[in-house]
């Protein structure tokens, strides 16, 4: 039974329907794509270990919200195919080096690559799937011609420049054991290392293919900010409450972690001052060197102080405005089952559980 | 006073001199290129890492053999300095990256990027400069039209994809601590992870800009073979041999880092089972377990058995079989100042003492 004041379930069932059609699309082109054998026994295992990421099962959102914003301008879905799968090689290499950089230990349920073959492997593994995104992208030239598909590079050059400052200035707070941050410095870090390559770019080269303008196309800068921050949120609510078994990855890992979310900060602006305390001296610690207890003491304090609850609120108005912009924006394109999904797809993703 | 048997030092002042030219060039096109200032204090540090490799002093070789060739086949050498200039944008990420999966400790000088900033931030600085050398690909399209800079962009996939594939080759070699390789293990490994990046590339694309036809073209494939092994065997010969001053690097620091090369393939087809365990022993242990003293006996087997020698010979036989597939294909090529420098650039890296 649906709950009270969600989306009726039929329209949850057509998200996932539509997401599992995505999918299925995008693995052929992926799978199609990279290398799966080779005689030299070593080239052999670097391709099982390219296709190691891939193949762990995504939700598939950035590839869905490219195909339909493309639908959305009267687009042709198929011809953006090729590139919503680069967008999943791109989010596949980027994941493989953040979970390093972290030192996160599951992803999508399993150990995490450099976890299984050691870090200088996954690094290079992470490389070949980045240049294996760039070669995706150069096969445009066949589906879109050269002008379009040098116009999609640039949308990824574009991104690519965002996301490792974005991640940079995350890693700066690790470095300098940076605890004093506001909301504004979270909003610029997670729109940067988040918003741009989940919904940005994904709207913005779907817009591009439909044929929209270039004022259409650049009204995703704003909507995918919104958006990319909401689901960002919502992800890090998901590490603190959500069941490991759907989630796919430890439970309050973020806490082990200590990653900076928005609910941290939160506890902070609320929490006394030697509570304060005492979480960063949890947090700060490397996680081999935090107990059980202390990541739970952490949790309980967010708890406590609504942290999470006010993170869910700040996504749900984020995602308000992200419609508000959309539905202001384009009332002038014809009512379309793309439209539909495009929104029921975002409610999906910031109101999910797993 | 130039050693008997050398080149004349004319020839080599001439090579040193252009050298110095095609720096300059393609430097002013990196420094143009790459950020440098950011309101924002993490970002700003970040594009100070990203300029850091970059800053060192190569010697350029790479984009030296682009121009060249370029010219060589009566292009303007103006018109691939941007492809010249991705190139060393290409062996700065590499390196970075490549630093980390050795465990390196100084590069050209100095400590290596992530000795000095941490693992997790010189990943990301090497994904950053990665990601702008395709921008600067990118831009060729403004230099070259769309055709050719895809077709360049297609150069640096392949490429791509073979230096991956030889890194792993290599990186298979250290985490199966497997030590009973061949010469053809090497070459493999030597042609795919250095040749295509160091030699057969830059020739490729500067034939291509250079207006070269696709025979034309393939024949850097074996000439760059040839050369691209020549240069390692004299790197890993330097790294032996060298006076750390001009080198750059640790002396020896492949015994330390347990490098399979040439040498060292020689040494065991050479030595005594026992000396064989013994030379194993002490390269497979990690580098700080690892006393100075071991390290030098190592290399005094190498001198024992003309390991060094038989590596140079090695090196030599390839420089000469890659200048005559040069003037046997290319005899029909106008005499010019660009194929006098061409050959005796490439005998002055195989030759080099630093």
């Amino acid at each position: 039974m649906p709950k009270p004041g969600r989306e009726p379930a039929p329209t949850k069932d057509l998200v996932t329907a539509y997401l599992k059609e995505v999918k299925t699309k995008v693995d052929a082109c992926i799978f199609d794509f990279l290398p799966t054998t080779h005689k030299h026994q070593d080239v052999h295992q670097l391709y099982q270990m390219m296709l190691d990421y891939p193949r762990r099962a995504g939700k598939g959102l950035r590839p869905a919200l490219c195909l339909l914003i493309c639908e959305v301008f009267g687009g042709d879905a198929e011809r953006a195919v090729n590139t919503a799968a680069a967008l999943e090689l791109l989010q596949n290499w980027l994941l493989i080096h953040d979970d390093i950089e972290d030192g996160s230990e599951l992803r999508r349920g399993e150990p995490c690559l450099h976890q299984k073959h050691g870090i200088p492997m996954a690094i290079n593994v992470g490389d070949a799937l980045h240049c294996k995104m760039w070669e995706m992208l150069h096969q445009n030239t066949d589906i879109l011609g050269h002008e379009l598909a040098f116009q999609i590079l640039s949308e990824f050059i574009q991104l690519s420049n965002q996301v490792v400052e974005g991640q940079h200035i995350e890693l700066s707070w690790v470095h300098n054991n940076q605890w004093n941050l506001n909301e504004n410095d979270y909003w610029t870090m997670c729109i940067q290392k988040t918003a741009w390559y989940t919904c940005i770019t994904p709207c913005r080269v779907g817009a591009i293919i439909g044929g929209a303008s270039v004022e259409e196309t650049d009204v995703f800068i704003e909507i995918g900010k919104s958006l990319g921050v909401a689901f960002q949120i919502q992800d890090d609510v998901l590490n603190l409450i959500g069941d490991i078994g759907r989630y796919g990855k430890e439970i309050a890992g973020d806490i082990s972690e200590g990653k900076r979310t928005l609910v941290l900060i939160h506890l902070f602006n609320s929490c006394t001052p030697s509570e304060a305390q005492n979480v960063i001296d949890i947090m700060a610690r490397p996680r081999t060197e935090k107990t059980e207890a202390e990541v739970q003491s952490v949790l309980q304090l967010m708890q406590k102080y609504n942290s999470i609850q006010y993170a869910q609120e700040c996504s749900n108005t984020l995602l308000k405005e992200a419609v508000e912009k959309f539905n202001q924006n384009f009332a002038h394109l014809p009512d379309s089952r793309a439209k539909h999904l495009f929104l029921s797809l975002i409610h999906f993703f910031v109101e999910r559980e797993y």
